[in-house]
């Protein structure tokens, strides 16, 4: 059912949860896709969420249980004993949500509810898939699969796929594995639709298929999977055993997430927040940025300090502090954007730490020299200053140079030593280059000071 | 077969392309998935490329040609004749990727390739899409897909589909029409291979299907897909029929794209760039927002040039200028980046403009409250001046309050006249925050002084 979530919609059902009626509103909420379920749930209290849930058939129940945000799934669940748990949600799952789930749980819980999954395969899948970081693909990956071996002929095949097929929700590929379990191939459904009666596996396969190991990390998994075009991918050990498969839709939450993180610390916010957050939390992902940038303030001012008797000789020089500040900051953030992106989007290509300066250098030269002859002229027309517009153009552009390079050699160093590159953009930037900017700034102020 | 790119792997490319031999190497690149021989045509030289696409079978040249950048593209189609084009590449190429080529030419070749195709139904398909805008739903789908009517037994269906399927590289879904071709469910491949026979597609099919209308945006359907965790989303017209089909793997790649617009916008990068374009692409991509930044830097001037006087009085002011820009810059950002994210997921809820700015005007208050204590101690301890320390502390906490206000009410205010709300990030909103953070704190030096 298509549906759109409307600020009535969500006042009628607070009135229905409230006045508990046996309202058809709350039987049609079975109705609705678990995900519009779990967007209704972002819209009510804690207390109505609870109300809602109980609206809800165990398979319905089951789904959005999996969509829910961490915190509402964990008032949900608090008050189920392992038993309830793992019977009527757990066992219901597949592999990857029951494995994602479970992972928030305590040690002990854990143990309680695996030990309680009627279903004994799942629950050694459970066990299996929780050895693995959550974000490896074998954390990502879903250990329901179907696969044929190589010498089987075509009805068999299909009578195993039958079978296996059961347990799976979206058949995209069937794998192809040898005797011992190792993945050789792939075989279409399309191959297999198309294929004469009495053909074999053998004649059918593909034998050319991409695969993850275990450990490989989810943004190297996500990189690989978009740039090949991938909807699954399949996942296998050490010994090329197949273990699992990772399906697109997992991955699309990896790269926006990925994107989603690059931005927020581009923007100063150092945990992963949305607007919906509680006072509390929003204060909390944006205070430690914003006293870096009060601490970088404080340098600043120590460094104005320093030059207090040539701000006495030129103290127009006080006018011209933001401009150069602001520059400083904007280009680091440009530069150090460009590498950030580069860097997650692998499109860096060969050039060397110094090929990449060098072409900085020539970019900030040239918008450098375009904003230093404009600022040149206009102080001489306005200031009718030549020393001023002399300081200021001279450093300006010896600002944004420093700015681009220091923007560009600060991720790749970062990057060099397996840091997040991204911690290097923003506040953390703007503030280094407001510091460095004011030294260049009134440096060069002095120095007009002392030869004039 | 799976690859590794490597600077030795480039040069030794190079140097067997520049001799002309018949290397090994050569002929290999053939073996390689397209999408590797376009990075690689991304390290060699517009002439490289050539002399590289010359070693391709068509078949591989016709995938290569998909997932080049443009401009290479471009180059290697420039001294083709339209009958060339048509014959050897076009007519091999899905409907979707052929018309996101096509739309790359003049009218007048556009016309010539297109009569031209020797597969007229595929020729028809194209001028279809062709009309739909890039950024809609038709313009992102494929025309080619698997469809079967509700009142056709299992056989019918299976010959009609095998028909159907040899024109097709991946089979997700098979779509159910009624017999006016409009889209009413979907069958499973799944259910189809569990099916007994004697089946009709009437008890097999399942009736609840999601599906996006013709010229719904491209980032309204990624939305949707990236929700529900969609692999394929049918497309039907405004009479419900079906049209047409969008993979996810077209989706990742706008989804991409809009999380790397708004990055680069709020890191002040006016078009889509990366660190390999040329000096003088990248320069034109910075420079826009770097004057806008002079101009704000220049108004910064003016602001203190009022103040000349209270400047004179209170000499120490200017020490703490660059404090009071950063931090309205930074809190600025930081809350218009809440905004525009929210934004982007849908996930804003539904408070109205002035519970928005009720709670951001919290968190400013405390994130506020917080730096500006910091402040008051730090200039009382060091600088031993109260009214010092009573003007910046105060300047600070309204200037932060303002700047999360600005920052807040801006994008939500594009947003509403449909302009994009990434836009208001970055430098734009930095350099506002800078100039009404000024006045702030020089007006309320300027009360002191004229009070004390």
């Amino acid at each position: 059912m298509q549906f759109e979530l409307t600020k009535e919609y969500i006042s009628e059902l607070k009135s229905c949860l409230e006045s508990n009626l046996e309202a058809d509103l709350l039987k049609d909420i079975n109705l609705l896709h678990p995900a519009d379920i779990a967007d209704i749930s972002d819209e009510l209290t804690a207390d109505e969420v609870v109300l809602l849930y109980q609206c809800l058939s165990d398979e319905v129940a089951t789904d959005v249980l999996v969509e829910l945000e961490e915190d509402v799934r964990e008032r949900l669940l608090k008050n189920l004993s392992p038993q309830e748990i793992a019977e009527n949600f757990i066992d219901n799952m597949d592999s990857d949500d029951a494995a994602d789930i479970m992972a928030e749980f305590s040690d002990e819980k854990k143990d309680k509810v695996i030990s309680a999954i009627p279903d004994t395969e799942l629950a050694s899948d459970i066990v299996d898939l929780l050895h693995y970081p959550e974000d490896s693909a074998g954390g990502l990956m879903a250990k329901e699969l179907i696969k044929v071996q190589i010498n089987w002929t075509l009805i068999t095949c299909l009578r195993e796929m039958r079978r296996q097929a059961e347990d799976i929700e979206n058949v995209y590929t069937i794998y192809v594995t040898d005797e011992n379990d190792k993945l050789i191939g792939t075989l279409s459904l399309k191959k297999l639709l198309l294929a004469p009666n009495g053909s074999t596996v053998k004649d059918l396969y593909f034998d050319d298929v991409r695969s993850a190991k275990a450990y490989e990390k989810s943004d190297e998994i996500a990189s690989i999977m978009e740039k090949y075009d991938l909807v699954v991918l399949p996942v296998v050990d050490e010994l090329n055993r197949l273990i699992g498969r990772i399906t697109i839709d997992d991955i699309v939450d990896v790269i926006k997430e990925e994107a989603d993180k690059d931005y927020q610390m581009a923007s100063g916010i150092s945990e992963s927040v949305d607007s919906t957050d509680s006072v509390m939390v929003l204060t909390r992902a944006r205070l430690p940025w914003l006293l870096i940038g009060l601490l970088g303030g404080i340098f600043g001012a120590l460094v104005i300090n320093q030059y207090q008797e040539t701000l006495q000789i030129y103290p127009e020089m006080a006018l011209f502090i933001p401009l150069i500040a602001a520059m400083g900051g904007n280009v680091g953030v440009q530069s150090s954007a460009i590498i950030v992106q580069g860097l997650a989007n692998n499109s860096l290509g060969f050039d060397n730490l110094f090929q990449r300066l060098g072409k900085e250098f020539l970019v900030a030269t040239v918008n450098g020299l375009v904003c230093s002859v404009l600022i040149l002229i206009y102080t001489i027309l306005y200031k009718d200053s030549y020393d001023l517009a002399a300081t200021e153009s001279t450093a300006l552009i010896l600002v944004i140079i420093f700015a681009g390079l220091f923007g560009t050699f600060v991720p790749l160093m970062l990057d060099k030593y397996k840091i997040d590159p991204a911690l290097a953009t923003g506040p953390f930037i703007t503030t280094m280059n407001d510091i460095v900017g004011l030294f260049i700034y009134f440096g060069i102020g002095h120095l007009m000071y002392t030869w004039l």
